[in-house]
């Protein structure tokens, strides 16, 4: 009836996407106390920082610094975002601490990659290229197409099933071009469009075509969907998502007057957990750790369990 | 591969719910807002008012208030909730605006029993056949058996299938006894403790044994599972949900430290009407309710849909 896999990854999203959103300035060491205390949890990849431009994101305006300080623990990838060459260089850089790993980095609206990143599809085939020969020069692997605004667009609106396809298309061709092999395709609900059916469709169609590359998730909790969408992922067998610690997050240009969060790192663990599926997480810390996050950013965030609590508590009643 | 249903009825639950929970008073002609308010929206049914004991549940004092003055509105059910007969009796009072209907009010859990209702399973099962008397006394149907803690218990912990199963049972007999028909089992999940395959496994076991009746689900988000919970009932063929609008409510007797609210009326309507499942709710309206449950409540209540908006006006960029 389903086919939920076994074991999950979750990339932590929370440093990254919750601090390019933050209007008011947290220190680098406080962003470093939360990544240092994130790896503590049992999370194998962090996405750290983001190299993007200080004058857009002035939240990452001290991602060199973050990185500098940070103690980095045996066992966890710490990744990065960029966007261009520029932000590639930087990352590189700080090889020493970051596990860098290139994507092409397509989108299927392009209003949308106008506005957060700037260029059209053709310059940013173009882009693409040009990131994948510098990667190439420096050894960062390549193995995956990452699709921004895959389920919807609040510049372009409905974004069709077939679009997305061609967008993958294309950067299998980019890929071809030169010599890659692509393992994995990233989906990203940027603008939370996605209900669970969407899920079902979008995975499916992607899989059908692309039946050997792993399938990876980016949620976003605007809509209330997140856990649902992730949910109805795992039913297809989907093993990798992003997710951020205490539901923080959300793109600075996707155009949202609310709450933007991305789907809830600890929301999305019990989830799994509570049904029988690993994540080499340690839930209770991790809740631990989402308060953290809330003390540091100073306002409530929207994640659920870290304030409902697990059920471990409750469990021992049976016990005693 | 799955089984979506194409139409689903929601009964509103957030007045009622809602106001046992605050804190701070809130005055009976803000309540009736509220309730005037979301018969406008296209729901059907809504849970208006509470007749509990005051002292234990301050926030309904008020509810032969609240249904005076209310002003009904034609093709809406406004139904209310009684834990014993002195509540009945109560509700009786208001047969002219109030939708009466009994339910066989079961528990899975003896502590959590003992505790909301202030009696044990024996005992319980005397109230139950003591206010089946009185509703066919007064021409009230009976139709439904109701099960609280159907997914676990911060009392008693996990609670197995089989109690519930059993407790169901029971229910039966009671109806059995007293010449009842029984067309639909609610099941409760009053205390946040399920997940989606929690939802397939329970709601699969009691399909398999009373196949011919209708199932609802009664979902808490406290961990963020609501929206997941429900399409996975979706997914099922459940047709039948309580929902509060801007995710309101929660037992004040379930011993949550955190937000303990309903699955959110909005969230969900967006996504069955996203799926193509027609709710007959304008959810436009209800996203307006839920601002103004905010503004009446005075704090900030945790839908998502309520805040991120809706797809509409993003919708509209498509034809333009």
């Amino acid at each position: 009836m389903t086919d939920l896999p076994k074991t999950v990854e979750i990339s932590e999203e929370g440093p990254r996407e919750g601090f390019q959103f933050e209007q008011r300035i947290i220190t680098s060491a406080r962003k470093i106390e939360l990544i240092e205390a994130l790896a503590e949890t049992g999370l194998s990849t962090i996405q750290a920082v983001s190299f993007v431009s200080p004058k857009r994101v002035p939240g990452w305006a001290d991602a060199d610094q973050v990185v500098e300080g940070l103690r980095p623990r045996a066992g966890v990838a710490y990744t990065a975002l960029w966007l261009n060459e520029k932000g590639l260089v930087r990352a590189l850089a700080h090889r020493d601490k970051l596990a860098l790993a290139g994507s092409i980095s397509m989108c299927a609206s392009e209003p949308f990659m106008q506005r957060n990143q700037n260029r059209d599809f053709a310059e940013n085939d173009r882009v693409q290229a040009r990131q994948i020969a510098l990667c190439q020069q420096h050894g960062v692997p390549v193995e995956q197409i990452s699709v921004m605004a895959a389920f919807g667009c609040n510049f372009a609106g409905e974004v069709p099933i077939k679009t997305v396809l061609d967008v993958i298309e294309r950067g299998c061709r980019i890929a071809a071009e030169n010599g890659l092999e692509i393992h994995r395709i990233a989906l990203a609900d940027t603008m939370a469009w996605a209900t669970p059916a969407d899920i079902r469709q979008r995975v499916g169609a992607v899989r059908a075509r692309w039946p050997e590359a792993e399938i990876s998730l980016h949620l976003h909790d605007t809509r209330g969907q997140g856990i649902a969408c992730a949910y109805a992922g795992l039913e297809l067998g989907v093993r990798h998502f992003d997710a951020a610690v205490a539901g923080r997050g959300g793109c600075p240009f996707a155009g949202h007057k609310g709450a933007a969060g991305n789907v809830c790192t600890e929301d999305l663990v019990f989830m799994c957990e509570e049904m029988g599926i690993r994540t080499g997480i340690d839930l209770e810390r991790l809740i631990e750790v989402a308060n953290l996050a809330e003390a540091i950013v100073g306002h409530p965030l929207p994640g659920a369990v870290m304030h409902g609590g697990s059920l471990a508590r409750f469990r021992t009643v049976r016990a005693a």
